[in-house]
């Protein structure tokens, strides 16, 4: 019998070069042979994509901060119905760009949210359902930020201040010190090689500590 | 000094005459002088109808019942923030096209999903605030149906079993005796000439309890 999928995370600030090293990553734990579910939030569904696009495009009208918070557990509760559950429950691993540390780091940080509302969502929407590994590419906000300006037109999110991207970056740096045990923080403004290589070594000790959990 | 606006919601299932009554109701408060808003939900502002719009739409993947909750929330949060509050703050009444009573009915009754659940967001969401008074249309599934059937095509509630708009209608009237205070249901299957008597007695007895309340 097969044991439940490893469930992993990767989180960051703007700009951390998320999309390069999760493409790096699924390559290297597909060559070791993991059945691997790449997915992302918010989205990863049909209706969370079309969430997403709600979220993200800049608009007129101010969005209540406590709406845009509804909104990511809405399409998170989909996502976790329809395919994270699903994969994990059939053995499968699932790679996640961002998760609810994002909403902690975003909304909670970002938004200055209770962190008492977000984890009553929490709670509500996922059970216990929790990461078990989560990567954290940090670096410092002008390095992100002039990145995701170079390319091109800003999304909702984008377009806020340093202040709340300084926000954002220090909530994640605060989960990871919480939550040490999962956390792997690694330094994204250093050259990609040394990034990759890095991400090397996690590839191995998730694969490694896989072989131990399997039955 | 202008008092607090008064908060009323229209409530009821499909097909039973719910726009053409609010829109009697709507004229005979402005015959007398009544400074209202006229609302929606999901809807009521840009962000809340974008949503109403993935809630309706009819889609291959199933929708979480838990996601659907959490999207209905997300619409109410922003509807609350940017029309509701200041609409009763500013001393106008709100006259709204159904609000959190129907959540209970759809999503708690409808889909079954536990009445803890939608409390316990209803609090997070909306604080102290309930409406003021509560009008139910209410008429047997089978009438209600017919007549929705009758508008052409069918949203993605709509589309829904005989025993979910029971349940559904069940909800509500149990709502209404809970509440007795706030409620006054009306049966919607009278000819619209009596119905309309009734909402005429309404508005006298909104009128006059407005009349009272103002310094």
């Amino acid at each position: 019998m097969q044991g439940r999928g490893l469930f992993i995370t990767v989180e960051g600030g703007e700009g951390v070069g998320k999309s390069t090293n999760i493409a790096f990553l699924e390559r290297h734990l597909r060559e070791r042979d993991i059945d691997l579910v790449l997915t992302r939030e918010p989205g990863g569904t049909a209706l969370g994509e079309d969430i997403r696009e709600l979220l993200l495009r800049p608009r007129d009208e101010a969005v209540a901060p406590s709406a845009e918070l509804l909104l990511v557990f809405a399409a998170r509760a989909q996502h976790i119905a329809r395919v994270v559950e699903p994969a994990l429950a059939a053995g499968r691993w699932v790679l996640c760009d961002r998760f609810t540390d994002a909403t902690y780091a975003y909304q909670g940080g970002g938004r200055e949210l209770p962190v008492a509302m977000i984890r009553e969502l929490e709670r509500l929407v996922q059970g216990e359902l929790r990461p078990d590994y989560t990567l954290l590419l940090d670096a410092p906000v002008e390095v992100g930020m002039s990145r995701a300006t170079e390319r091109g037109e800003l999304d909702r999110f984008e377009q806020e201040q340093v202040a709340f991207f300084e926000r954002v970056r220090a909530t994640y740096l605060q989960l990871a010190e919480e939550s040490s045990g999962r956390y792997r923080v690694i330094d994204a403004s250093l050259p990609l090689a040394q990034v990759q290589a890095q991400l090397e070594e996690v590839c191995a000790e998730l694969a490694a500590c896989w072989g131990v959990r399997q039955p």
